[in-house]
């Protein structure tokens, strides 16, 4: 099943992603449906055409946004350092996410702007210290995030959030799969690209997470209560505009293609904001 | 003006403390009654007595809590620091906040939970980019926050989140007071302690801040969107148990009292959970 929140002119609403459109559930969102329990049950309402129908984050409102650093096992070590032994965790806020085709607000105050393609788990039940197989049946899927970064920002400080939650700057969507329809399902092993003006700068294989979605799942559950909605990013692979030789960040018109195979693209464009 | 949030059998309410007890006003809790625009306009309801009312966390749902790190320059000389340039933040979640007279939740899987005192800022009004004088007139007021913190989460990873947002540890309130109130207004110079089983450990004046309460919602706002309930934990000067020699942490039963003169005072036991 594949769920996306959508714009109409009375607001958001969740939907459900079939071959003839997206067909409309008596929910605003896809954050609402997973609180009101088992998705499955939904009714189908008024179905809006594939193309034309404008999406929002696919949760609009998360209660929480968790986001992990390090974590793909190829990059740590072509970069030389050791795996590590806790996942790295920080925060966005909820106003930083943007709808998968929105722009990413370039904000004058950086002259640093980053992407990071990411896997991204949504939650769905309400956890707390999972069990192996409670953390399971807490996923209720997976969709794609880019963790838009200001660099300059984030470097300012030991600490990173200040340059990870700028406004408006973070694509999340298009849809939310549920884990039987991906390879691998909660373990998903599925191919990740980001590309910048049509050029890959980014590509690995989902699979390659130190820290899997369960693992986080856990993790992130001994510290605190997860709940449906709750959002966890699992970190970004090689192949950041920071690390290259000269350093490459976003500018203005850029287009930022972010796309895991099985779930979808983000298509956003850079733009002054 | 002094707001609460009380817990009555029928959920949380908003309170206007008076010298008679709290009275009832017509909102669920603080936040909510300050999205609604002016706290002064509410009309008043049911009086609760000043004794054995139960309160939550002065807002219970906050959309951000945002805390600073590092900000009192007497600490920061003390400890051979640079003041510095900017401002370190990061982040908790809302799940994280107690009541003022609620337990501290030890967790099993920290041995290590440690005291913060902090002045906090309460978010009034919707600013983006404040101007010094936007600023200003965005503080709906201030209350006490006990940053709790579990130090060897905190520095298993370069982000200390993990460490600071473990569930039912961190009082928030009693009360929101006014700047109007205040020695200092929205510069507050006040006493602030923190006292374990009655011991001061901590002992500051609130206007040692290097970035002080509009400063801090100026440099947020310049990053995102603040909003009514939001929240600003303004950092905590020395005195943490983290830093004797030997450590000292909180134990099972030990209580915690962090009081802000002209605010008011948290009172905290120590648990397992």
């Amino acid at each position: 099943m594949k769920l996306a929140t959508i714009r109409t002119p009375e607001g958001t609403r969740a939907a459900r992603l079939t071959d003839d459109g997206y067909a409309e559930l008596d929910f605003p969102d896809v954050g609402a449906l997973l609180a009101a329990g088992d998705p499955a049950t939904a009714a189908g309402g008024a179905v809006h055409p594939l193309r034309g129908t404008a999406l929002a984050p696919v949760v609009p409102h998360p209660g929480k946004v968790l986001c992990v650093g390090l974590n793909y096992r190829n990059h740590i070590l072509e970069m030389g350092r050791d795996l590590p032994e806790y996942p790295t965790l920080f925060a966005k806020f909820a106003d930083a996410l943007i709808g998968p085709r929105d722009d990413i607000a370039l904000a004058p105050e950086s002259s640093a702007v980053d992407w990071e393609a990411e896997l991204t788990v949504v939650v769905g039940k309400t956890v707390r210290r999972a069990s192996e197989q409670e953390a399971e049946q807490a996923i209720a899927g997976f969709t794609v995030m880019n963790d838009v970064t200001m660099r300059d920002w984030q470097f300012r400080t030991k600490e990173w959030l200040q340059g990870k939650t700028f406004e408006g700057t973070t694509p999340l969507g298009p849809v939310l799969v549920t884990p039987d329809e991906l390879p691998g399902g909660l373990r998903p092993s599925l191919s990740m690209t980001c590309a910048v003006n049509g050029e890959i700068v980014q590509k690995a294989d989902t699979s390659d997470l130190v820290f899997g979605p369960v693992d986080l799942v856990r993790y992130a559950s001994t510290i605190i209560t997860l709940r449906p909605g709750d959002i966890i990013a699992t970190g970004t692979p090689g192949g950041v505009g920071h690390a290259r030789k000269p350093p490459r960040y976003l500018a203005e018109g850029d287009t930022v293609v972010t796309e895991i195979a099985g779930i979808g693209r983000l298509e956003n464009t850079a733009k002054a904001g």
